[in-house]
């Protein structure tokens, strides 16, 4: 089996290192960058923290390459699904499967117009990139996976692709409907990321904070509204997720707060402009989700000023 | 007639400026600022920007060198409001009023705990300490002022203090009722400075990005639902006020922006806390006006950590 992971930073080297200690698969890492790309090939994929061990992956930063591929991974920023999954199109056929492990919503739709089936998924594992050829994995989780509707990707694909991650030691499941799985981290994600990113607080700290963790509070209320109205049955409270990761060892900064620190544009679009736009599609109202939107792009807004 | 100025930064030091040169008053300024101080009894405080010049002043870290005023006019940043008139009450008697002009609801409350008369105050102008003894005057405007109803100040007062502050050229109007133009600048405040100090944007900026133009019509929507169910009349539409501020040449950097820039403690509950404060009173729900103020709590409260 061949699995080209498309974005091999944080979340894409996760699954690429232990993908590519199976001896039955064939692994292919696609990023563009350049550095990172050039550490891979020479030592192999490094990973430390919750796992250490190093694989031996291939990469590249050019599709052409990559012969074809059974199964993709998209896991880069939502903002770049686009441009990765445009120049990678070329590695996948009619009977591929590529599944987007990446945040937010909306990352299928896309996909879906480069590719004939696309797999909905849901990834708790988390890390961040050490230097090139190194990722920490921070934390470890499991993956839900399920069809994108509208491609009515066979479940035999699915199962075969959950197998495949969970003997790879990425424990992985396959559902009829991963809709529930994926809003469930989406609505925590749209609550948790632009508070962090607006005030700088660590994930434990705005959670314990009185006024950031009642604010959680209330735009995960607003992002469970929409899921009932679109008829989605979350996975659990995602609460449960707020608490669970307050409770974690560390200070934990939400990506989006990497992302403010860099300057580098977020996926507020794919988070809580999602649900403001699903609010709108179903009636549900949204204002709370809207300002962290408005703000999070002002923010974006200002550095091209300075 | 003798004033005390208390907080002689840019707001006090415009007024203490302007009074300062009216042959009939002497000015006192007490500010916690040694080298200000300093500048001030040496050289004058001088003005630039909207009117260039230099008015011999009185200053002193210490109330007890100031004689017993007839008028005390505080423009500390009202997180200051307390320690400040609870050192300087002793220049004031039972025939003496001091006037806020304040930022925010709930400075009065806090002045008339230490004198008897309190004169509602709202002041346009706005400036920038540029250095000690040196403040920039950038926006010129009225100031309109009137009793602290629980105090029940004499109108007869109020009117004088307004003629006297006329007659200095900065122009002051005595209202019977002067609640409608200080939540108008409230209402104004609320929206236009955690926008600003959130994301960085200038207030020209911030107005005519779409997202963040848009919030602040929401958080004013919200603000003028309150002050409806207070029974106050607005001076104006506070829509008005961004709008000319964001006509007005320069980029201008609301006052919290500023603050947070300096990692200075904000002046947000008496900004939005004092809307959401109200507004439960009242039984008004103002869910926008909270998340601002908790994203400024937070923004405050992750300074602690570093």
């Amino acid at each position: 089996m061949k699995i080209c992971v498309i974005g091999c930073g944080a979340v894409g080297g996760i699954f690429a290192a232990h993908l590519g200690r199976l001896p039955d698969v064939e692994v292919y890492a696609y990023d563009v960058a350049a550095d990172h790309v050039r550490a891979i090939n020479d030592a192999g994929l490094r990973l430390s923290g919750a796992e250490e061990f190093t694989a031996p992956i291939r990469a590249t930063t050019d599709p052409a390459e990559i012969p074809r591929c059974d199964y993709g991974i998209v896991a880069t920023k939502s903002i770049h699904t686009e441009a990765a999954i445009a120049a990678a199109a070329r590695v996948f056929d009619r009977a591929s499967a590529v599944c987007s492990v990446q945040n937010g919503a909306g990352n299928e739709e896309i996909i879906a117009r480069y590719v004939r089936y696309v797999i909905r998924g849901t990834t708790f594992p988390a890390g961040h990139l050490i230097e090139p050829g190194h990722v920490g994995y921070d934390i470890q989780g499991d993956t839900w996976i399920g069809p994108f509707e509208p491609t009515a990707t066979p479940m035999q694909l699915l199962r075969e692709l959950a197998v495949t991650l969970s003997r790879s030691g990425m424990n992985t499941i396959a559902l009829e409907d991963a809709r529930g799985a994926q809003w469930t981290k989406l609505i925590f994600n749209a609550a948790t990321n632009p508070v962090g990113a607006l005030t700088g607080l660590d994930h434990g700290s705005a959670t314990r904070f009185p006024p950031t963790g009642e604010l959680f509070d209330a735009l995960i209320d607003e992002g469970c509204a929409v899921a009932q109205a679109l008829g989605i049955r979350l996975d659990q409270d995602p609460r449960v997720l707020v608490e669970k990761g307050a409770r974690a060892p560390g200070r934990h900064r939400a990506s989006m707060l990497q992302d403010v620190l860099a300057r580098r544009q977020t996926e507020v679009d794919f988070m809580n402009g999602a649900i403001v736009q699903w609010g709108e599609n179903v009636g549900v109202p949204t204002p709370l989700n809207r300002a962290m939107w408005a703000l999070i792009k002002g923010l974006e807004e200002s550095w091209k000023q300075k």
